[in-house]
């Protein structure tokens, strides 16, 4: 059975437009990112603008990255719909093109309480041809998965769970709750957080950063792993120094997606479109982004 | 130009299972509403599970139920999506189908500043085919419209806006602010504020209920018009008692929706299958219903 | 038994400094507002300061206010604390001088349940030596009084609810539930509101303006009695002309009480010092406040 | 100067009832919390029920307990209010009874924005007699201190911050934003986060259960400043087994208040009176409290 740990990016998606997938800059970018040492690839997430994309987009998409992968590390695919229907026929496409695993969001239009969001769950995992990973995200979804949810959930047969509440005290208490079940991968989507969840208990991060310092996070993990306090700190100030210069870029919400496709623009990888409602930094920031990346490629501890 | 005015039932979608149309019920409960009196037919919103459908499902339902209502009413329908190419997508599809205008909410799953909101509403109405309403429902998609991006709005080209926020003061404020603009029509999400909204300005409100008793919003629509205050006392009265019995059954969020299809049920009009991830009532929930429906036929007053 | 109605105003706190009354404006106040016919004066409200306040201070400006009133009017003071103790003591003190009832919110502090609050509210009456008024103001105690909890406290003998929710259909339903009780009076916060609750089986506003402009609102009050709809629609635009100008000044969340101290102040009525946190307009802003109530002054539909 | 570290508890207030001290138990108290080995105690905080209690009654507890501590631990004692006066005459009142620092949140009932909340901060530091802690407590006040907030308030003169927000992502980002001021103290006021505060640049925690188990928390402090990992890791899963214990008893919001004094009761410590609106715990859950205190105790690895 597939457990996962370590560090899985969630892949933004290189864009032309809104309709033409950048595909010589999907190869790069999981080039760039296996060779950087991560642990799995999740693609189709909140920073994979899935909600903006077609669906026809999106099964290119899953098709030509698992093309490129070629199952050297696990492959994750987000589904996330609000339509059960939609959710299974992406299902039923990643399992065509070699993914390991999909990840999932209870679905996000209508405020749904927490057995309702459970039955969903239930009536998605009995027809699901892949094991799944559940996915918290209440600032998206506006439901906050309760742990007893998670729990009746995992029981469904969810392989683990994607936490990006941002609330370590709930994902303490979840990992506690659930300490029994040896074999649940839990997973923190708060990058910053990946250190305080390896040395609890947990098993790695779904760390944007990694789509452009996949070394950072893997070294990071390592550290956590081995519980190497002073090699943490460092590292951990390294990726400090990102939330202080390229995820401040920009003035949207989504700013750190924007800055995340921005550096990886800037360092040659991808395009840097984004699909509406989001918007790519240009002008003044992705000036600020270029000095950005040139300095730490000057300082080779960050990009390490 | 058209301009919205009255009674404009946001209809609920009549199923068989999550993938098959309930095609005679639909027929019936167009046929119901139009009988009733109705301004027009807006299909494919919130109460019509427009987000948990497929949408090769959603374009059956757009030419069936545009081949039932052949022009006698204004017919309205729904493309919020978080995608704007399937929304400009079910846009085309809408026109082929004979629909007078679109309804659209904001994208629904990122958190968005109110520019970036704009900017989508911009790039949206300079692709549609068909003139736009703005669906404002912060409750669903976590995003409240400005009074200045309803202006913004409203200069590329938007004939009206339902609003849902439930919250009068503010729709009074944007009736106030947008007073200069005779053509522009302000409909109300919140049917309870139907004589509110009329007698003040606005024009008219997408009223669930009237999936059920349209009759009875009719009358209450052209009492608030002749400001009738008698009559408008009576029919309040008659509303009221829906939120004190069918809207109360049932205990999820989406009870309002399910008790509407459950009453159209014991009616006989159509089906009452909701799909994944809302339920509909069952057991002692429906029978409570059907004690409900039976009263008001007694009393001929709420029906009528 | 007192059964509130009309325009109540809830008297700003004419202030010299943090620990001194403005005396004589606060006489001047209280003979403006009386002079402009107002049902009742609330004083030590939201808009009165009263949680900014020392209690000796607070004391005396209910002897003060007291004797100024003369029984003219209801005279009702705000006893809220988050101190049981503090709030009995306040009430004792309102009795010995000629109040006719308190007001009180629930205590602000701490999050807290339905049944904390109703228990809150039990202990309280049990030992008040006035009759009480309810006061639900959840954007500032955090805590909604569910429509449940309100008939629960009304059976411990309230005499009524202001209800500053801004919420209006839990106003509707908060009197549809409770309208077996002829006596219990449904006074709004929001003023606003004013011709719906008293159209709708209410009895009247809280209204901040008629500090300002007692005669405009008690105008409204006895236009939404006759039912006149042609003058309630007139005032109403009066009223509509206040929020797009006077209580626009200003960029605190407090610039609508901030806009009536400094209007009070240009009038010559009183001084506009307000107590930490809280702050006076100054500078460019008391300038736009000059120009508004001079415009006003020259058009006498506002001020009358 | 003093700068604060290690545990701080929050003491808990022991009661006879509303209007009267359990002298003998405060006593007890302190001795039971000076005895474990803290390095402070924090009066009149929110676990302290403060804003429950009359001034009168705050004041002796302060004398009273100023005697009972003597100048063994730093004394630390809360005078938020909603009011400047009041804040200041408690602050003078700590300052004569022997009070290092004083504690203090902003106002808590007005919505107040960062500017209001600053200068509320400025005009309180300037008349100040003693130093002071800021305390964020955002579910109790409504207001999160921003980043630049809180760096302007420590160039008032803060000692330092005790961060109950609960939200380790911003107590991080905020020990990142402030690294410069090596002598202003980083306290969380969410126990469970102590090794993560220590180990990161912060100072200590107060911590709600060291009113009960002070050595506990004093244990996981020295561990934490040690980095001795293997013992943080058996501590703290002492400390989880509060958290699925004694905190989890009872159903209102304040249980966590209500269990720490009911174990303080159940083991002799001290009364357990709570002032309205909180309430004890009675009944089935005292015993549920009684029968985890006398666990803990026969397995000496949670008391130790």
């Amino acid at each position: 059975m597939l457990q996962l740990k370590g560090i899985i990016p969630p892949m933004i998606t290189p864009l032309k437009n809104s309709d033409r997938l950048d595909r010589e800059g999907l190869a790069n970018l999981i080039e760039h990112m296996i060779r950087g040492g991560v642990h799995g690839i999740f693609i189709l997430g909140t920073n994979g603008e899935a909600p903006s994309l077609s669906r026809s987009l999106k099964k290119e998409l899953v098709r030509t990255a698992g093309k490129q992968i070629k199952q050297r590390v696990p492959f994750l695919v987000g589904i996330s719909d609000t339509s059960l229907s939609v959710s299974l026929d992406m299902a039923d496409n990643a399992k065509e093109n070699g993914a390991d695993a999909v990840v999932v969001t209870p679905p996000y239009y209508y405020p749904l309480d927490q057995k309702e969001v459970y039955e969903y769950y239930a009536a998605l995992a009995s027809k699901l041809p892949l094991p799944f990973f559940i996915y918290n995200i209440p600032s998206h979804t506006k439901i906050h998965l309760s742990i007893e949810t998670v729990r009746k959930i995992k029981d469904l047969g969810a392989l683990g769970i994607k936490d990006s509440s941002g609330d370590l005290f709930y994902f303490y208490a979840l990992m506690d709750a659930l300490k029994e079940a040896p074999d649940f991968s839990f997973i923190t989507g708060t990058e910053l957080f990946l250190p305080e969840t390896v040395m609890n208990g947990g098993h790695g991060a779904v760390a944007g950063g990694a789509n452009v310092f996949p070394q950072l996070f893997v070294s990071l993990y390592e550290a956590s792993v081995k519980k190497d306090l002073d090699s943490i700190s460092i590292l951990r100030k390294n990726m400090l120094d990102l939330y202080n210069s390229l995820y401040r870029v920009g003035k949207h919400p989504s700013r750190i997606t924007a800055g995340i496709k921005c550096a990886l623009s800037v360092m040659g990888i991808c395009d840097d479109y984004m699909a509406p409602p989001l918007q790519k930094l240009t002008g003044d920031e992705r000036s600020q982004v270029e000095l950005i990346i040139k300095n730490i490629t000057l300082n080779p501890g960050a990009g390490s």
